[in-house]
């Protein structure tokens, strides 16, 4: 091995940890952004301590080469991907539960624990961890924290970063620090630890994770569901449900697209000629839930919506959120390369929006499904394009950068939960304007003056 | 006038807008921390919008001279405090509310907006902004959003930071600058409005505040409250209603020494040998709402309490919660300096918080009282001493810095809403140690090279 980096780790860590083997190290090379693109790693270690990143990131910042930390791999942004020469640092085989904490209703984790891991621990003390991003099944709490992950739960629970009370984080010069508080409340200095949430591995290495908890949920949520003819009318639903200060604990949209997509792949019997479905849940206590689920149903009826039914059982509430849940694989079943974008936008332009990708849809030529978070403005358009057409792909990549003109035009964000990585950089660029982008350079050079963490994501 | 800068600011700025006069100058020069110094200003100057804030960030940043912004002086910390040579900038003339916007549910306002001004404007649009720090009826969103300010709704609602979308913000090189968004979520680059929450005006001057609004509350909490003849007791009740998965809107601590000076104020006939009473409130939709009171009335029961009793009218409840409203004002009417201290223990710590305080007070010969945001362990010890007495007030500070070691001896921090000030930041040094204040200053350094922001805040 002739370089001094990686014949340094091998040397400082053992034998395991540090991976050079090209074929090994190739799945770790990239996130699952489609056409993100991604350089070669030196090598991929993975420590199983805080003392072991710390000698990853010292040998790193020794040798100025660039370190790019990992988690499950499951963003779609290209936030972990490698570039040229650097040193991958899985967090894969830190994955220990280290705390739950009843009293104080809090976690403490390894970045390499699973969400839905997490989930469970928790259930078990009667306690609840919201953030639940579609990858909860794989993702892990080092990646939703670096990206600040949302889901479903968001538009009632909030998003990870409303959860980190605290990090341990390892800077950019090796240092272990730790950063936030174990309290419920705390203002003594600035927020460093809600600066690191989001922040893609480019200010720190995070090495363990405090979050807050909440009281396990009790009961089963009622879902109402309602479709629509039009874009507008499922808007105008979306606009009533929330001027009536209802507050559902899951509010989404599933296309046209999605439900043909459903329908070919499960027969489900969806109506093919609608435009829009729209699902909410409650998870009030009852008699409230009830209440809230018929005053949903009211809304989506006043907005015109046809076969609008709200579930009395368990079992009928889960059938009827399946045409949610079996989207995005029903799509995947076509066998095409899946681009999906996340942008966010006021509520209440959720329509508008739409009708533009659509527009655009039709301009490029590209077939585009569209899921999104209804309740706070979040949608995910799914470009789909045949593997190896690469005229398909050109295409698709235009419209991928319409959508976020259109976003920006609607006074929305090129990025609702996903990250910038490297697919939104130009349109966080355009976002965020050039003073604002200087600040954030400014915050990256302070904490990271060598740019040897995750460099080219983010802050570009 | 002698003062070049004051010169140009009275030649860029209408008349009255630069005040200079010594006496008129007096008042803006510190909060209302106790014995926290501070300086004499050059000039306080009052700005009527953004542009004139830029106007004079840009003038103090050619001068190389200090600026310490100022809400409405209410401040516990001495962070709104003058240093010499500086210029204030009061926002007190910068009050409009721009915008309440139903469906997205939010609020944009002017930095001098008062706290309760807003609430009252969002509840008639059927909305509910809830931070509410004490001083709600007099201090303005800009001082809140500047100390990250809490309350009594924190303890189910969250603080400052978890309203705040999207800030304006003049830039220490006074260039104007919009951070965060208007939508419900998003993930563009670094979390910078977060980062100024809490960041009492030493990286940028706060010009607009956009916050998250919720629907407005319907119906009336129900009170529950509970005399405990320990702190032990009281403290077990906290952690078993915590425990058992109980969320009430509010969850209060009243000590001994506070329900004697009510009593000896208003004549209300409180128990005076009880050692504690606790109050929570539960704003559930009934009958949960019922439910849960009787679920915390037989925690406290169980914990020991005697005269636990729940309401059933909103006028008995409004009228038990008057011993937590009393208690502050009724420990004003004895004339003394009154010393607000202000640390966050985890919950399950409060009792031996509470007893160390005691041991503390004895030592120290010190009167101190005890108000509390049980549910989240934010405990306000207050320190009252005779007026003009020297060696008092002595004795008072040796039992203040004892209660913040006190605090982090147990796990808590040094402040867990009023702010790091002045008065905290030898607090703050110790809690946070060396690689993390080189990191706040890294920060610091990297948005306000100068160092002209409120200088020696926060940082130090």
């Amino acid at each position: 091995m002739s370089d001094p980096l990686v014949a340094e780790l091998m040397a400082a860590l053992p034998a395991d940890r540090v991976l050079v083997d090209p074929d090994v190290v190739a799945p770790y090379l990239h996130d699952e952004a489609e056409w993100a693109v991604h350089g070669r790693a030196a090598a991929v270690v993975r420590p199983r301590s805080t003392d072991e990143v710390a000698v990853v990131v010292r040998a790193c910042a020794r040798h100025s080469r660039p370190l790019v930390p990992r988690g499950a791999g499951t963003g779609l942004s290209g936030g972990a991907n490698a570039v040229d020469g650097c040193v991958v640092l899985s967090t894969e085989r830190m994955r220990e539960i280290v705390e739950i904490d009843e009293a104080e209703r809090l976690a403490v984790v390894q970045p390499g624990v699973v969400n839905d891991d997490l989930r469970a621990a928790a259930a078990e003390r009667g306690l609840w961890y919201p953030p639940d991003p579609a990858s909860s099944p794989w993702s892990t709490l080092g990646g939703n924290v670096a990206t600040n992950a949302g889901g479903l739960c968001c538009v009632k629970y909030g998003v990870t970063r409303d959860y980190v009370l605290a990090l341990e984080v390892v800077t950019a010069s090796g240092e272990v620090v730790r950063v936030g508080r174990r309290t419920a409340k705390g203002v003594a200095g600035y927020d460093l630890a809600g600066l690191m949430v989001g922040s893609e591995g480019t200010l720190g290495v995070i090495t363990e994770i405090t979050v807050r908890l909440r009281p396990l949920r009790t009961g089963t949520p009622r879902t109402v569901v309602g479709f629509f003819d039009t874009l507008t009318a499922a808007g105008d639903a979306v606009s009533r449900v929330t001027a009536r200060g209802l507050q559902p604990s899951a509010f989404e949209l599933v296309d046209r697209v999605c439900l043909h997509a459903v329908n070919a792949w499960k027969h489900a019997g969806l109506p093919e000629d609608a435009a829009v479905l729209l699902l909410a849940q409650t998870d009030l206590p009852e008699p409230a839930a009830e209440q809230e689920a018929a005053a949903i149903l009211a809304e989506f009826e006043a907005a015109g919506a046809r076969d609008a039914v709200f579930s009395t059982d368990p079992v009928e509430a889960d059938a009827l959120f399946d045409a949610r849940r079996l989207a995005y694989p029903a799509l995947e079943q076509r066998g095409e390369a899946l681009l999906t974008e996340d942008v966010c936008l006021p509520r209440g332009r959720l329509a508008e929006m739409l009708a533009r990708v659509e527009e655009i849809a039709a301009r490029h030529d590209v077939m585009i499904a569209n899921i999104a978070h209804a309740g706070d403005g979040n949608l995910h358009p799914l470009l789909l394009t045949p593997h190896g057409d690469e005229a398909a792909k050109r295409r698709a990549q235009a419209a991928f950068d319409d959508i976020v003109d259109a976003a920006l035009a609607l006074g929305g964000t090129v990025t609702g939960e996903h990250g910038v990585g490297l697919l939104k950089l130009p349109g966080m660029r355009a976002e965020l304007g050039p003073e604002v982008l200087a600040l954030q350079r400014a915050v990256k050079q302070a904490l990271d003056p060598q740019g040897i963490l995750n460099p080219g994501k983010v802050v570009g």
